[in-house]
């Protein structure tokens, strides 16, 4: 008697630590795009759960982007019911033209939905199939944002519900998976389409395999996993900083006795703390609030997004919203 | 009046800040190959240095790796004297054939002769060319090699003596600056010689701005600065850890109370501190101590790199040199 295909069979080891946590008697949902890598989870998760005693059902979330979005999703749903996955539910989600981009905003739009889902079927973990190579994706984007360890640090195996079994898995497998098992992924004609970043991404990491030689996107995803773990601590870190600092104003000397990676954390959230929104502080703006205790030369005011305006007087700094002009 | 060219008004803003640390009578040495980076930097440093009260000379490796290098040392030494610097030395250094292959084995024996070069002429700083390009491929490489924060932290704009004040510059200013001032920097063959890993990443560099958009090179530069902080915070936050834990055996408890990110950091110590190699660990050693403390169920020793073996009973943690059978 023989085994399954090696690459079914990874995916189904990959999938277990996942569902033993779940445990007996919990609900878990598949986010299913339709598309190689989460039909193959679909397929593991369906193929797993009953074995551990976990009722596993799925959710496709059609975004109505593009003309036929709403058969895809219904074909995705399809092959999810026929691997015995119950209840499978289709989400439409409308995309709104955020300020962040169509591929942010329809991220947005896919997360809020899936969590919508697992709070109306209690689930306790929605299941995403991103692999390792889109991991690697996400560090070269963070990479060339260049915005630090957090952006850095790829997508988490586990954010509150959200769990991601396939990370250590490569895209190769997850197609593996589905051909010896039957099924039809999806290719989505974006994948195709160079006007989005990501796909970009996708060619240049091929380059990078090419030219530097192969397991790149493995060591991208390696380099994911330290920074964040650095990010973490420092995040951690920051967090108890700031709360010693307790209310402002804040002593110059208090502030710079923190290791630098650690207060430009803190200027952060002193600054969101005052008004400011996250997204809207760069990396200048730091460096200025930087400059109050590094390059005092008794320079004005440090204004700050969300007219929030940080000053030093006397030693000490303040960051408070700006009074506006009556 | 016009003032100078741009470009060259840029290289000489950029070496002042490290003139005036060194200081009214203080020697530094230019690092010139003959290359637009650091011929560049040659000339900036002639017309600065006096005017700051710094005697300022240059070194010149000749590496002996291709046919006619020395006749290209004795040009840029030329160039050099012509510039001004004094004195200007041509030092030539024998790369042997080491371990860690010819770039790296050729870096090593570069710097060496520098800082021996300082030594003898009694230099407060030894200045470099590199330049943002320059960081943007060091950060390249080292996400590929996956081995965290430390290794994509990229170049320190100062460590020591060494001191590189253009890594805020692009290399297109430097050529510029060359241009501009009648210099004739040597192109090395090398640099088109794709059997170098530093050219591919110089050319993957140039297809992810023609990908992503332009600024992917001041990102990448940027992302190393933001990770060089963090790095060091953490480094420092080890070294304190590693001091409380005292000596061996250590109690588990102790270990699993360190943030990951710090406690990986001290594994490296414990090791380092036992025997093994630096550069002989690898994240494979590291999780498998991590997994002495996360995963454990009475597992047998992990064995490190230089004869050390790590092992955990009743409840602590030894790392020792292994005995030899005799």
């Amino acid at each position: 008697m023989t085994g399954p295909h090696p690459a079914v069979a990874a995916t189904r080891v990959a999938v277990r630590p996942a569902l033993t946590e779940a445990g007996p008697g919990s609900r878990v949902l598949v986010g299913c795009s339709g598309g190689a890598d989460s039909l193959a989870l679909a397929a593991a998760i369906a193929f797993e759960a009953p074995r551990l005693g976990v009722v596993a059902g799925a959710v496709v979330v059609d975004h109505q982007l593009q003309p036929g979005s709403a058969e895809v999703a219904a074909a995705a749903a399809g092959q999810c019911r026929a691997l015995g996955l119950e209840p499978v539910e289709v989400v439409s989600v409308q995309v709104t033209g955020g300020g962040s981009g169509p591929e942010a905003e329809a991220r947005r739009a896919r997360y809020a939905a899936l969590e919508q889902a697992a709070d109306r079927l209690g689930a306790a973990q929605v299941l995403l199939g991103h692999t390792r190579d889109d991991q690697a994706e996400q560090v070269l984007l963070g990479l060339v944002r260049g915005s630090g360890a957090r952006s850095l640090a790829g997508m988490p195996a586990r954010r509150g519900r959200l769990v991601r079994p396939f990370l250590a898995l490569d895209r190769a497998t997850t197609r593996a998976a589905c051909d010896a098992q039957g099924l039809n992924p999806w290719e989505d004609p974006h994948n195709a389409d160079e006007t989005y970043l990501r796909v970009r991404a996708r060619r240049l990491l091929g380059e990078l395999e090419a030219a530097l030689g192969p397991g790149v996107a493995a060591a991208l995803a390696r380099s994911a996993d330290l920074l964040r773990q650095d990010a973490d601590a420092l995040d951690e870190l920051a967090r108890t900083a700031r709360g010693g600092l307790g209310e402002g104003p804040w002593e110059v000397a208090d502030l710079t006795a923190l290791p630098r990676a650690v207060r430009t954390r803190v200027w952060r959230s002193l600054a969101t703390e005052a008004g400011s929104p996250p997204g809207a502080l760069f990396a200048v703006h730091v460096d200025a609030l930087e400059a109050l205790l590094t390059d005092w030369h008794g320079q004005g005011p440090v204004d700050l997004p969300g007219a929030v305006r940080a000053r030093r007087f006397d030693g000490r700094v303040t960051l408070e919203p700006s009074r506006r002009v009556e």
